[in-house]
């Protein structure tokens, strides 16, 4: 097993325990090792990661992010093997958006009271998340920071690098008006819209069935962030994607507009796609204006392609769960996606 | 002005406000743009941050980190222009021990409430620092979380990636008994300790000069994190430094043996270095045991070189602040640093 450039900010003093610290390294040891691809160099201490660079002509991408108060549902439920699997294919659908294919993650957890078996189970599911993706999750940081979060509380923020040659980054350049927008289906509300949600559902039991629901509330808000990278990788070497959006906070109206070239906007049509039921849950609840919901959700579309009409085909082949959502139009004024409300 | 990956994970619902975010977005943006290097591929959008790869032959070394809890004395101080520096420097000398330099930064802020103005501070010093050092910040996250964080409080965890050429990587191989130990002067605290710091002098008032310090307690206690990159960088190129170490949480007795081979440890002689008022005052006012201080405190050193003792002249012309403070020798069991207590 290869050193890892894993460490805890703990140690023996003011309720900082360092022996927990070093026993939650050991427990993830062998789930960290596993994440390890041969571009990985290991063995030379803890001070950093090292990974083999990609060549020249390549470009490193790069992203951070939070799971932001999804955590908060963790740890109401006392479920945390799957919130760092939100993380991962978070960050990684960020950078796939432009291109790039993922290589290496690290990982920074914050925490009230460093309880080993916890931050094993947290971290495992990172660690569970890169080993699907190929990626190598070469660093980490656990800081146990009593005077800051709550006992029972934690953040969790990820950074992840990846890759993609100069020529292939997926910027939007090329699309014109009439190009038409796939949308992929998500699974639920991934990592956007918790804080609102949780105000909602503030006095619901989330172990409760909710029958529209076909199962318990607390199980959908859970329901891990889905990759993209499986579906979208291959079709990214025919050439045929011209931009791409990861539809996270500010929903479809925040996020489509940031892969359109200036003048251009999209038209989308809502009854192209069903919106799933925890959203009009949420929206018939909490007395949410349809406008605010596709702000706060993506309201079913986690993932979008933007391709020329005859090639939308190829698309809906490769991935039968793709919808044609809308087309691409010039935009009117600042409301650059329309159709939705 | 190139765009920036820089987003707020804010929606403006449940006390998370977005036109916040955009603000403290807008006002970080020119100390932000003010890093980027010709390396930098911005004007793609916000879904991640553009770096050209360093080529082959190349190794990438990354870490991530955070300040701890030095955070709650700057947010106790309402002072927060130099905790961003602490974080970058901190991340710059990790990654510096194995003889990398850095390349790119990203950060992640969670904050209770998201006061634009506070936020742009405490990023316009990390971008501060990051410019100092040639450091592009090419991308961030400032997620609003209510329900995790109080009000005025944050945490700030970092990310950075360096480079270093495969044949250069210092990872202390090389080491043989009776090299020598050349410590670098600590400015400080640094960003270790800070939970036990905060506790003995919880009762004090932290604007309060203390003569002993030469000003006040809080001023001594935020001072930030030295980056040892400029002092250090000129020594690499001569090959003469074969093990660094970046002495941060664990103290000398910690960080020192993750440099050397197994087998062998280092005798320290205390006597070599002035250790610090405020490491005294620390000891004294909370009746830490010698130990324990070496373990939670850099204790005036900051980072280490071993290097053959016919060559540590050059060390000392070049930092003249620099101070032999040991020599590596067989390691006596578990305890590989010896001579401190």
């Amino acid at each position: 097993m290869p050193d890892t450039a894993r460490a805890t900010g703990a140690y023996a003093a003011a309720g900082v325990d360092i022996d927990a610290g070093e026993r939650a390294v050991d427990l993830m040891r062998a789930a960290v090792g596993a994440t390890y691809t041969p571009d990985v160099l290991g063995g030379v201490g803890a001070f950093g990661a090292l990974y083999r660079s990609p060549g020249g002509g390549q470009v490193l991408v790069s992203s951070t992010d939070s799971v932001g108060s999804k955590v908060k549902l963790a740890i109401a439920l006392d479920r945390h093997d799957s919130i760092g699997r939100d993380l991962v294919h978070h960050c990684i659908d960020d950078i796939l958006a432009l291109g790039a294919r993922p290589l290496f993650f690290l990982d920074y957890l914050g925490i009230g009271k460093l309880q080993p078996e916890t931050v094993a189970t947290i971290v495992g599911g990172v660690a569970a998340a890169c080993r699907e993706h190929g990626v190598a999750l070469i660093g980490g940081e656990t800081a146990e920071l009593p005077d800051l979060y709550a006992r029972g509380d934690y953040d969790l923020a990820g950074f992840i690098v990846g890759t993609v040659a100069e020529g292939a980054i997926v910027d939007g350049g090329s699309i014109v008006e009439g190009d038409v927008v796939i949308g992929l289906p998500s699974d639920g509300l991934h990592t956007n819209g918790y804080t609102l949600a949780r105000r909602v559902f503030a006095d619901d039991d989330l172990r409760a069935d909710v029958p529209e629901l076909g199962g318990a509330l607390g199980d959908e808000l859970l329901r891990p962030h889905r990759c993209y990278l499986p579906v979208v990788a291959p079709l990214l070497e025919s050439g045929l994607v011209k931009g791409m959006a990861h539809i996270t906070g500010g929903g479809l109206p925040g996020n489509l507009p940031r892969t359109l070239p200036e003048g251009l906007g999209a038209r989308l049509d809502p009854a192209a796609w069903d919106v799933p039921a925890i959203f009009r849950l949420i929206e018939r609840r909490g007395g949410v204006p349809r406008e605010e919901m596709y702000r706060a959700f993506n309201m079913g579309i986690g993932f979008t392609l933007i391709c020329a009409p005859e090639r939308a085909g190829e698309v809906l082949v490769a991935a039968p769960e793709a919808r044609v959502i809308g087309r691409v139009a010039p935009a009117a004024g600042t409301a650059r996606v329309t159709g939705l409300v």
